[in-house]
């Protein structure tokens, strides 16, 4: 790929200030990169013309080249569909005579004969500028059907040709492509190819805004583009600030880990925020020094209290305030001048309400002094490990393997709800609220090497910096899983988040695709969302794609089925040999196959027996049980039976991840607790759930390339 | 509509044994019906052909016309795109000449002319014969895009032109038909008119088995099919039975309050089926005459014991059956002779296990003695109004509006689990089991008349008579919801639905575009179905499409947008004056518009102002709460805050349906609880579900008719 010449073309574009490229323009920066384009050539003679056409082959286009003229069919400065030496002369010689007739005064360069395109399938690849991920690259079908249905994907830029196959073969009507009807298969490694280089030279190029191949016609011998247009910034293009990744890790470390916390605006009167806080990190046992800031006491619950932050004598890792907005920036500077690196600012009233500039000055203060800022207008923050509780809310104790965070306090409110109820295992839970400074990918970068996290969930409106979270999740992800629900989803979602915090909400389909290509495993909702932190961490990773469904309910079964598809998980076609030992142990009437019927009357020596084998087989990856309350196997006898079973299979190193569906009386309620208890996902009056969990643990081991 | 030209031609094919029609039969068929095709005639000679052609105008298709040659392409008789007389003269002498090389022997009756169809879009319009729904139809775009994107939407036979229109717009790419880049807008009412007169003739002989138009070339001035393809059955075509309404009623309301119930195996015995169900119907508190059929004792739990039933002294309503299946057959029998009009199998053993014969015998016996079959294979029935518990399971007492029906045994079981949990108020739970005779819409004819119900959910894993479902919840749906949770929804599924019950599932998208033609509304799943089945009963019918979201957390509110659009719901453009009306209830930085956005830390005031609002003004129609907790408004200062406002307002003839989301600690949990108890639909740590839930009235509440 030819750099220079590509540096050469822009550079003279820039310079006479024009957004756009010309048609050779952009033929130039094609050939730069091998970008396949029409076989093409400039005649200054009707004869030139001809002679052209004959090399090129088959029908061609003829097109005026002037400066002069940028609306070329309306002077009549196109020709299509052109065949044979006497029609191209002819074609010439009229095209000459539109122009002088269209614009006397306009200099007429020739004319640019053109092979024209045709055969195989229109597809159209191109590049924009996305406010969130910068650069992405778009593949889709042409035509007038796909346009109209929105059958199109996304990467961030650049892409690998792997990458770029998978984009062709992610749209739904790929099968197009691979050839129906009878039709020859496109190659896809020459519109790969394609799709990678776009990729590479948008990468190259920042001030390349967009680029649009459309159409490329993609045959079964190769892919050409039929029509290139480039558009440029004529601004400066800046990249946003990231600081190195050793420097986010080390103020990280010192806020999830302190060894000293002031709080500022620390309080001893009931129901004022300082006085919540300073409560939560003592009564949440957190063992480092605290220290109340407030300039009106000496002493706050038992703590020596400082009139200001610099009197305090130790170090202090962590500043907590607990102050008005506009009390903030002063409080943030002597935080500064003291050396605390990280500034947890509870306080509301900055973008939230309209005050954009009061936030702008907190972060230049932040900037000036080496302060880094969570917030503001957040709860706070927990971090279990260390029995951290930085936050107004109530202590939460439960430790355990995941991290939450949230842009919006609400979502961080019903965090903190669900987790007490269902007892859920948390490592830290963070509100971002405005984000003025540190947002997901800071958190991501910490937790990725955090042995207290098992795995993270966040809930997020926007990302300022979408290609910083891109890279931070795609780290995270090989190790541990990453999930995300993204609100603003839908077009009326997005104008309530912009009229929430002013965030641009990027297109869902781009969000989409490359959440997808960062390996996150993204939740439809704010139930699913906690439903999968809650039982992500608890599943082993599976080691292959068979999954095994067993059922005392027929009817379970199916419903079970069903959700495998919708959660894209593959029933096992189980071999014969299998099928056959799993017989021995349901009544002639069960079915075997998959799923397995063991039928409803069945003692929990069946379900014990089939659930070992199930475990045992090394052929089978997964298990899903259904559960069917009945006088024989009351619920808590099952859920004993199936918790003994897994623990045994653990003993002997088998470790696959089993998830239950319980149908029945009030008292599977009760089994699904223990079940949950002893690591088996499990849930009552839903067949849903439970899959949907599996097959989310199943997107992140595929993402985690545990599954190739 | 000529019945006598396609009654003449297909007995003619009948008479013939013949499968399929000629194309000279098909377009007598299309023209009876007056469904376009294009301009044609046979001619004789070079001349004739010549002439005809010249009628016809534009270009032609020239075919031969041999009984004795089928494949047509084949013996080169076929010539496209022919156009001027001479032209046509020359197609005409090589069709015949490349004939008589092909086959000397074939008999050539001439060559057909054909008007060609171009222009405009291609479409297809068909009919098939469902083996749940009968005749339905179907329309699609054409193309092989569309092909492999399965854009295709079907009906039920036969369909109105409104109807017909509804299909033409309710596929994907409906926009393409409307006119995109500048094209004109197909004629929908010629198109409509096509599929109705197609849906018209299937339905008018249901002989036709198959029925293609394909392609129909649409154009802005008409539709006109260039290729028909007719299939007939040659074998009897046979209805199913059906019994009067007036019949279905006598039996299923001496089914549902019966004066005297017979337990046939009733038991003394602990752990006995007969055992559970005598204890049931007494503790349960059903006050009819309940009589133990037992010849081994003399008084069973203090009932008088009967050796046979043909010894019960009085009238016998409902016989439930607590024996093993093979003494099935004789006790039914002398059922049939004590007259006793409906008996509930309890018993398993039946087409389940394999044994056809044994429930093909029973089915026999019923019809032959008149007696009505609810199973075999079931836990049996509940009727809350009669404190009728005729099941082996606990009694349930909560009484209520919601009658639910499931064909498995384990989903019923999870109904009663989760209806006990959720104090679900309850008219009648239903075993349907193997559906040997009772099925969906016999339940649905006793409910829609059953002023107990409200409103019915049911789960199914297919349909024994799609067209009588289809016409009984049609009548439902004009009074009261019908939720269905059609199990077997993926090909997985279905595969395992057949497994099962021997059932054979239809395709899933012939079962979605005739269930919501029914006017049923879907539950995706289990869960759903539950939640469906608990709420829709609690919230009012909305009167229009006017959706406000009012809430405390900007966070839900641009979760609860995204949900809005998932489930198909209107958020209202705000008009000026309703939002000068809210912003005096928030703050400056709060946003109104919609949602409302309240913000965090507003005392109750602001929510019940804001409440109270939405209430009262008429052009709202529902609300859409999202509650944020703080501890100025904590959970159930909430609770009551919007029970009050929302009682009050129904006070005075204001009822919507409201809806609530509560993020929050622990406390949210009881607070939705005591919104429940009040009617207002409320869920803790939930975006998706009350909207969920709100979005299904809405769906009912349309095919009701009543948001027109």
């Amino acid at each position: 790929m030819d750099k220079a010449v590509v540096r050469d073309v822009l550079d003279k574009v820039r310079a006479e200030g024009r957004d756009a490229l010309t048609a050779p323009e952009g033929k130039r920066v094609c050939d730069a990169y091998g970008i396949p384009t029409p076989r093409e050539g400039l005649a200054t003679t009707a004869d030139e013309a001809a002679a052209l056409a004959g090399e090129i082959g088959g029908p061609v286009a003829c097109k005026i080249v002037s400066p002069g003229i940028l609306h070329k069919t309306e002077a009549g400065g196109v020709i299509v569909g052109v065949e044979g030496a006497d029609a191209v002369r002819d074609a010439f010689d009229k095209i000459i005579a539109n122009a002088k007739a269209y614009d006397a005064s306009a200099e007429v360069v020739g004319v640019q004969i053109q092979q024209m395109l045709s055969g195989g399938h229109e597809v159209i690849v191109g590049a924009t500028t996305d406010p969130t991920f910068g650069k992405v690259v778009a593949f889709g079908l042409g035509g007038v059907l796909v346009e109209v249905l929105k059958d199109v994907t996304f990467r961030l830029a650049p892409v690998g040709t792997a990458e770029a196959r998978s984009m062709i073969e992610g749209i739904r009507a790929a099968e197009v492509l691979r050839g129906v009807r009878g039709a020859e298969a496109v190659d896809f490694d020459a519109l790969a190819g394609v799709i990678h280089r776009v990729s590479t030279l948008v990468t190259d190029f920042p001030e390349i805004r967009e680029f649009d191949l459309n159409p490329v016609f993609a045959t079964a011998t190769g892919a050409r583009a039929a029509d290139v247009r480039i558009l440029v910034h004529t601004g400066e293009v800046t990249e946003p600030v990231r600081p190195p990744r050793e420097e986010i890790l080390r103020v990280m470390d010192r806020m999830m880990n302190p060894r000293a916390v002031a709080v500022i605006g620390a309080s001893d009167q009931e129901g004022k925020i300082g006085n919540s806080v300073m409560k939560n990190l003592i009564n949440g046992g957190y063992a480092g020094k605290i220290y109340p800031i407030n300039p009106k006491a000496d002493e706050i619950l038992g703590r020596t209290a400082y009139p200001a932050i610099g009197d305090v004598p130790g170090d202090v890792d962590v500043a907590v305030f607990a102050i008005p907005a506009k009390f903030v920036p002063s409080a943030l500077a002597e935080c500064g001048r003291k050396g605390v690196p990280a500034a947890v600012l509870i306080p509301s009233g900055f973008a939230e309400t309209g005050n954009h500039e009061l936030q702008e000055e907190i972060v230049a203060i932040g900037r000036r002094h080496g302060v880094r800022l969570l917030g503001p207008n957040i709860y706070g923050y927990y971090y279990t490990p260390q029995r951290l509780c930085a936050t107004f809310c109530t202590p939460y104790d439960v430790r355990g393997g995941v991290a939450l965070t949230s842009q919006s306090g609400g979502i961080g409110m019903a965090i903190l709800g669900f987790s007490r109820t269902t007892k859920m295992g948390v490592s830290a839970i963070v509100g971002l609220g405005n984000k003025s400074d540190v947002d997901e990918d800071d958190l991501l970068t910490f937790f990725e090497q955090d042995d207290n996290t098992q795995c993270v969930a966040m809930h997020l409106e926007d990302l300022k910096d979408g290609r910083a979270f891109v890279e931070a999740a795609q780290r995270m992800t090989k190790k541990k899983p990453v999930i995300v629900l993204k609100a603003g989803r839908t077009a009326l979602g997005a104008r309530a988040a912009g009229s929430h915090t002013g965030a641009l909400a990027g297109d869902d389909q781009v969000y989409d695709d490359i959440l997808r290509q960062a390996g996150v495993v993204r939740a439809p909702g704010l139930n699913e969302m906690l439903e999968y932190a809650r039982s992500l961490p608890l599943l082993p990773a599976p080691k292959g794609e068979n999954v095994v469904i067993i059922t005392g309910a027929g009817g379970s079964g199916v419903l079970l089925s069903d959700a495998c598809v919708d959660n894209g998980l593959s029933l096992m076609d189980i071999p014969p040999d299998l099928d056959e030992a799993f017989r021995r142990f349901i009544p002639p009437f069960g079915a075997a196959g998959n799923p397995i019927d063991i039928t409803g009357g069945e003692p929990p020596s069946t379900y014990e027996a089939t659930i070992r084998l199930g475990l045992e087989d090394p052929r089978i990856h997964a298990l899903i049980l259904g559960y069917w309350h009945t006088i024989v196997t009351p619920p808590m006898v099952f859920a004993e039976v199936t918790a003994r079973a897994v623990d045994q299979a653990r003993a002997k190193g088998i470790d696959k991840p089993v998830v239950a569906s319980l149908a029945g009386d009030t008292e599977v309620e009760k089994a699904c607790e223990y079940l949950f208890d002893h690591g088996i996902v499990a849930y009552p009056y839903t067949t849903e759930k439970p899959v949907a969990v599996l097959g989310a643990k199943y997107r992140w081991a595929r993402a985690a390339g545990l599954l190739t």
